[in-house]
């Protein structure tokens, strides 16, 4: 029972409801009401916005309990001996084989870009009601199809469906309902001062307008196979270019299906589905892709040994990139923190979900001394108890799943190894693990690594696995500068109880993004995204990730009222060609710098005065 | 005599006053007036931003009437023989020496990086009034010294001082003022709306902090050797960065002298005067420089061909670069034109400012029929009295100046001769010019080619140069086709009597900056300036040329409320590790979308009623 006591002077007010009531019908109520008529929300109901109802099957390898074959070593890769445009797809988790795919050749990807360009064309025009149609019926689609949308990912990439609830579902429908609510405010045009000399200042408008680029590029990682291939896509329907993704070859498979599920809803309002076309294809073929001349802005969310060379193939065309890389993001524990369990919650998700490959993973917790005491005996106790296993059936209770592919399992286990030799302690894991029921899934041992310094390799690379390694710092600016000490600024968090000391420890943090006593919610925030150092330069998310996609036009014109007056600027006569007077001319325009940047007003009359005898 | 005549009902007013009165004393007051108080204006009064005065001496070659040594052929050159780390100077209009300097080692630029990371360690924490107070200072100087400023850049780079004077001076003097108005502003953190969904929205605030980079780097080009080196500087210490330019080994005579003047400046205000060095090399050796680890950003002014491998190279160390190159930017004429007089005063600017070395000069005159027919006879008229020559000393009448050396005056006669022989007409001027008096000048004819078409060369390649060429396009949309029918995209113009019309043309433009009845004032009035397609990316100028050259950090944090509640966001315990029921957790995340998400009120009940079983 809730109960409510309201006193005023004379007045006595109480109300008892039940607990269930509250917030079965009082929540909901007042929920809907300020989304639907006090805040600026998605669900700000609009006849020619609503969503349309669409039913598309599912393939059977998304279907729960479905059998398929495994594969066995050595067949277990994504290569096709002999048949180098092929692309072999299994379950990770399972070994489940998902078919072949062909690779995209150059013809098909002249193709796709001469297609893209079409579709373009008349969806630049569109209107912001039928972008925002898209972007609902998309967003009912998903929130309809959770179950099979997550199987889906889960199937290609081996993580378990909680990771992909969160990772893959929320995080998506989050995007497409912050644009539905925010994009079209984010694309209007921005009116700008103006110039700052007053004689100009007083004729000219100037403002910055946002027009599509044309066909746009996304080159995708594998880790959130849904989310990651949704983000630009959504992004770029909205801003109104085309686009064209290119996948991972990991998750082609999926891949396939979400690209084609976007089709059909452009499809089925009846809009170009070229707008929306995949390409795939091995690294060592994607230079074509990536330094084709009629895509004007690339996307790259990957690793930074590929980022070299996309950026370096973009270069031929001096095609814009934003660039996406990994980190090698903190998380800061000061010792005046209220509630230790609550954190290691925290960074145990940060850390383990998806098996640890997340591009804002937590990859090392820095620790203030009596904070490192405690947060060591909590983790110790905790990921023992870890249940690694597939869950796509929910047939067992599971807390982590597969990873991608098992071949950077050695250099994991080099890296703990060249960890351990140097003073740190394995606490947990550390190596591959055998499923009993899954022999050929990857798996690797939730780890932790306790004792870590910045002269160990893994302090300074990106291990983007299973391995939470705790680090010692001495004091607040000790954990600053470890936290700064990698080439890397992606993310970072940190956790406290003075907000002050929190909120100045996160303006001397050099990453793109910061979290205060939370994990990575800077992301879910539709914040402009993106890192700095070796993490990559260029946001995407937000208001950035649309404008982002735009051509920035900046226009200038004349003031209304000048405009009505019929005045226009013309040329002084002082200085029109031929020049009478090459002096008078140097006099004219040096007295009106003057009576437009000087601030001492004797200088500002006489120039004034000059400017009167010209 | 100005007369006032003001009645209302039986209230009457006369006044009368002298028009020079009302000049030099009416107007520069209510001009101060406003400035000081009203407006958000440079000229604002703050005690501690009170400019200094400096007192520089000048080099003897900027004096008037100074007689140096002029070279001759084949001394004529910046290169000297056997030392290929020396450059050579001199005057372009005149061909007297200015000197020879050492080009910078590789050694000296680890040593301009270092220096410049120490001395921005303290600046970075500077606050706005000491940034304002050097940009005052500054503002001041140039004020004060505009002729001794016009003198250098016009010796190093052949130009009049006219053109110097609105080039570089003005557009300087507005940068400086701009940002000293709307500086802080512009990196004032920014706000956001956070997320969508209203159950983590209620509980986050985020805001984009702008922080600045470190050491940034600026490569700018010859043809304005005072403007394009003070841009990159002025922004750089205004956002806390230390900056290292390397200016192009056409102007480093001036240019070290100018960036000398800066670090003056920074040493009379007890700045660092490490925050600003100068680099000067060779083409051949700048990958050094571009592929630096020490440097966060890369702003490249210059030609396309030098930024694909600027690009190139900084895709080594993935520093983020600012790509601003040429245009082919046209003028669209209208046949409604008010005074064709008048635009063909701004049309000559455009063109013939500088010789034609403008990054936004006017390359191509597209007109409608009637339009075109009047402006032919026009220019035909005008362009024959073009006097050319040096005007430094100001002995004779100039419109036009040298250009920076006579090694594209070939490929000019080459693009003239090849639009003739496929039918356009030459008018005017298309061949180098010999001055009587500065044999040793590097002059161009002022070139007036009629009848020019989609299919000659010159309709499509950057010319650069004093050439005015003519189209005639049947329609509007035919104008349109033309102007955007080259790999260009940084500037147009448009001019005609209907704004709508205006407007609904500078949308269908494809290029970075329009201007609407004027030339390139998007330009003046500190709009983001940049292009699109092969004109390069990403902005300098307006706020954003000021965030571009900072770390943009999004930083989210639990809403004041809630801090002084003591709530913090937890990881609900259906999620939580060890996970207890795997379809548990799966249900409380979905419900957690549908109730974040669903627009339909029964499924948010339906969704609650769930969360709150679990």
């Amino acid at each position: 029972m809730i109960a409510i006591d309201f006193s005023f002077q004379e007045w006595q007010w109480q109300y008892q409801i039940s607990t269930t009531f509250f917030i079965c019908v009082i929540v909901p109520a007042v929920y809907y009401v300020h989304a639907k008529y006090i805040s600026n929300s998605p669900n700000n109901y609009n006849k020619l916005e609503e969503p349309l109802k669409l039913d598309i099957p599912i393939p059977q390898e998304a279907k729960a309990h479905w059998k398929g074959k495994r594969l066995y070593p050595p067949n277990l890769s994504i290569r096709v001996p002999n048949e180098p445009n092929k692309i072999q797809s299994y379950c990770p988790a399972t070994g489940q084989s998902l078919g072949t795919f062909l690779t995209t050749s150059k013809e098909e990807m002249n193709q796709q870009v001469l297609k893209a360009k079409k579709a373009q064309q008349l969806w630049k025009k569109s209107p912001f009601t039928l972008r925002r149609k898209f972007l609902k019926t998309l967003s009912r689609y998903i929130l309809e199809n959770q179950e099979d949308i997550a199987r889906i990912a889960c199937r290609d990439s081996g993580k378990t469906k909680l990771d992909a609830s969160m990772g893959e579902i929320m995080v998506t429908l989050e995007k497409l309902n912050w644009i539905i609510a925010h994009g079209e405010r984010a694309l209007r045009p921005s009116q700008r001062p103006g110039p700052s000399n007053l004689l100009i200042g007083l004729m000219k408008n100037g403002e910055v307008r946002y027009e599509p680029l044309g066909v746009v590029a996304a080159l995708v990682s594998w880790n959130y196979p849904f989310h990651n291939l949704m983000g630009p896509i959504i992004a770029s329907i909205f801003t109104g270019n085309a686009i064209i993704v290119k996948c991972s070859e990991q998750v082609i498979w999926s891949s396939k299906w979400f690209v084609d599920l976007i089709r059909l809803v452009l499809k089925s309002l009846e809009i170009d589905e070229d707008l929306v076309q995949l390409c795939c294809c091995f690294p060592e073929d994607a230079d074509y892709f990536t330094s084709h001349p009629g895509i004007s802005h690339i996307t790259f969310i990957g690793s930074k040994p590929v980022a070299h060379k996309v950026v370096e193939s973009a270069a031929k065309e001096l095609t814009p990139c934003v660039v996406e890389l990994g980190g090698k993001d903190s998380v800061l524990v000061l010792e005046d923190v209220k509630d230790f369990q609550a954190l290691s919650s925290v960074i145990l998700r940060g850390t383990f979900q998806s098996a640890g490959q997340n591009c804002i993973g937590i990859e090392r917790v820095i620790c203030l001394p009596k904070a490192y005491e405690k947060l060591v005996e909590i983790f110790t106790d905790r990921i023992e108890d870890f249940r690694i296993g597939s869950d796509i059936d929910q047939l067992d209770e599971i807390d982590m799943g597969a990873m991608i592919s098992d071949n950077r399992f050695q250099s994991f286990e080099e890296l703990i190894e060249d960890a351990v030799s140097k003073g740190a302690k394995l606490i947990h894991g550390g190596k591959p693990f055998q499923h009993p029921n899954y022999p050929q899934g990857h798996y690797f041992e939730p780890t932790l690594l306790i004792d870590v310094e910045p002269h160990m390799r893994i302090f300074q690379e990106e291990v983007f696995g299973p391995i939470l390694t705790m680090i010692k710092a001495t004091d607040v600016d000790n954990a600053i500068a470890l936290a700064n000490s990698t080439e890397y600024g992606l993310g970072n968090s940190v956790f406290g109880s003075k907000f002050n000391q929190l909120n100045d420890i996160a303006n001397r943090l050099e990453s793109g993004n910061v979290a205060i006593n939370d994990f990575a919610t800077f992301y879910v925030a539709q914040l402009p995204f993106g890192g700095v150092k070796k993490s990559g330069y260029g946001k995407f998310g937000g208001e950035e990730g649309l404008t982002g996609l735009c051509m920035a036009k900046s226009v200038v014109m004349d003031k209304p009222l000048l405009r009505l007056l019929g005045i226009a600027t013309a040329i002084p006569p002082p200085i029109d060609y031929p020049i009478k007077d090459d002096k008078k001319a140097w006099r004219f325009i040096k007295s009106l710098n003057t009576a437009g940047y000087d601030n001492r007003i004797w200088e500002v009359i006489k120039a004034f005065e000059k400017l009167a005898k010209s």
